[in-house]
């Protein structure tokens, strides 16, 4: 990984020009990428060379299921960290992963609609597909078949222990389908089918990584070296925690309509859903996420939408009793969300676009995978 | 199905001329079908036409492993009812599922020989890419791709309950992979992604069959009528015994090498394998299944090879004792496979040939299964 830098909110690219400001940011940005990667040059000495940094070979890769709205949470813990990683990374590869969705019954226009609406979602959070591949996962079918390869080589208590199927199946009343089960091994191929080397996940994914890891080592033992073990980038921070029980996580699945704060809820919803976040009787702001959970949670999101830090913004607000301090919190997020709204509303207008954007970007992602399955299938011999 | 009526051994396709005698052989049968079809159009009254077959929208499809050489028991219960197929029906699609095949461990070198040489054997025992197509499964992505959506329509416990699964687990020790587990869906995948309404199989293939229709009217419950639900093709006959046990079925994995013909067995170890092989103590031949097995698989292998029925088979051996009978038919087997071994030889030189073939079958049938699944991504809400 390099250096760590908040990236300007990029342009969505694919459209015409951004405002001149932001421009000039991405270029200070590259501009100091250049000077940093000649600073590293330098330190590694003489025999070191200003090669492109894509030749490092280092790949980024993860996958968002496009079914659900966005919430606070999958934003500043997920999207926010995805749009960084562009700035640092050469080759970053975002996938929608449709083949993921299906693992549950879905409505075949409710899906479809979704995949366009999360592409113009990632667009407006700042996914640029000039930085970034982003593209749509059934239409590279690598994936699928790297799986199948990957299917071959694991065995099924492997996939039985992993609890997020424990989970799942129990909730099914132990009736989950098989794609339930095996949609592990997919992820896996996923990730190895680009050969990637970092994959940015949440921690409810460390599990699948280790799984992604054992595959990747099984093949390189039986067939040689051919597939790096991936990384997890546990994104730093920001489990924002439910409004409404600030013990759970917040998640698009809540029964309660109040606990979760949609990227696309309205600045009206917003505010009613932070006066009503649940906190204690306890009127003072202070950060203690352990005896506190609740207001802890609002300093939490405080800070990281307002890119303060905690300190700084439990000092803001030194002499504000809760009750007024969540409409201020519930103002930093509108403030934040304001312009991602006003961009998915202007993206989802045009359908075109956005298939566009998934068919060039699902080209791309072809190009890489595609010479890396011919190898794979060389080495099993089938090719 | 059509009429049915033994087709001479095809030439082999691609390559230039064959005897002239086959050519005629083959041109009275594509005259014997013409006019068979015009009677059929003339019996469905005025209204019919003369439509050519394909029309009717019927689709065999098959599939062979292509590790291990073709014994006799393969040729004479599946092959050679392939090569009539072929004479019977328009589309017929027959695959080398070399993705099968690595559900089980495979040494990478021997498999990619063993997809060409099972190429070579089909195609030797009379599968004749004009009239078919032949092609290697990994070579059609359609088919992870569609067994990816119909692994997410199939609950666990269904496919614990195959027979066949039990089975190869209890053997490795309950710890099969997870693609021996699930190669029945990609298997219905083979067979949906085509809209085959046919599928030759064998009895072992009963439920793996009722997994496919089950799959098949999941989909259209679901999404609207789209596969047909394919029917088996049962092979009328020729369980083929072991030559060492014939309460066994001939087997390509049978430890005891004297207890299976191979295809490419010399005339001297055909010899020496049914001079050895288990009868019993009376010496008349006769045909009781049941209370004299191992005579009877003599019997009914005579009869396979030879064209003949079993009671002319029987009546033609009437005075010979079994010890002499078994080196008769030894002397039938050596002459039905003599071309055979013979074009298999010939065949295998030319791997570039055999390359080629396997190339353009697969373009064909990838221009098949592409439109098929463009539509069910449209129907599932993918495309």
């Amino acid at each position: 990984m390099r250096s760590k830098h908040n990236s300007p909110r990029p342009q969505t690219s694919f459209r015409a020009s951004g405002p001149a400001l932001l421009k000039m940011a991405l270029f200070s940005v590259r501009k100091a990428r250049e000077c940093w990667r000649f600073i590293r040059a330098l330190h590694k000495g003489p025999a070191a060379t200003l090669a492109p940094q894509k030749e490092s070979g280092e790949r980024v890769f993860s996958g968002i299921q496009p079914t659900g709205i966005l919430h606070l949470g999958n934003y500043l813990g997920a999207i926010e960290s995805w749009v960084n990683l562009q700035e640092e990374y050469d080759t970053v590869i975002y996938s929608i992963v449709d083949l993921h969705s299906i693992t549950v019954p879905q409505d075949p226009t409710v899906l479809q609609q979704s995949i366009l609406d999360m592409t113009a979602v990632l667009l407006a959070c700042g996914i640029n597909p000039e930085k970034s591949i982003l593209f749509q996962q059934s239409k590279v079918s690598e994936h699928t078949q790297l799986s199948w390869i990957l299917t071959c080589m694991v065995r099924l208590p492997r996939l039985q222990h992993l609890h997020q199927w424990k989970a799942k199946a129990a909730k099914q009343k132990h009736d989950g389908t098989v794609g339930l089960l095996t949609y592990p091994v997919l992820q896996a191929a996923d990730i190895l089918c680009y050969k990637s080397t970092h994959v940015p996940v949440g921690e409810d994914q460390v599990q699948h990584m280790e799984l992604v890891q054992d595959l990747a080592r099984s093949f390189n033992q039986k067939y040689g070296e051919f597939f790096p073990l991936p990384k997890s980038i546990l994104t730093s921070m920001k489990k924002v925690k439910s409004l409404r029980d600030p013990s759970a996580k917040m998640s698009k699945s809540d029964p309660d309509k109040l606990a979760t704060v949609r990227i696309t809820d309205s600045p009206e919803e917003i505010v009613q859903k932070f006066r009503k976040a649940v906190t204690d009787f306890t009127s003072e702001v202070t950060y203690e996420p352990d005896s506190r959970a609740g207001v802890s949670n609002m300093v939490a999101i405080h800070a990281a939408v307002s890119g303060l830090s905690v300190e700084e913004v439990v000092r803001s607000s030194a002499g504000l009793d809760t009750a007024r301090y969540k409409l201020l919190v519930a103002d930093a997020v509108i403030e934040k969300f304001a312009p991602i709204r006003k961009e998915i509303e202007k993206l989802k207008m045009d359908k075109d676009h956005l298939r566009k954007v998934l068919l060039v970007g699902s080209a791309k992602a072809k190009e890489l995978a595609s010479p890396v399955f011919e190898e794979v299938k060389k080495l099993v011999g089938i090719l």
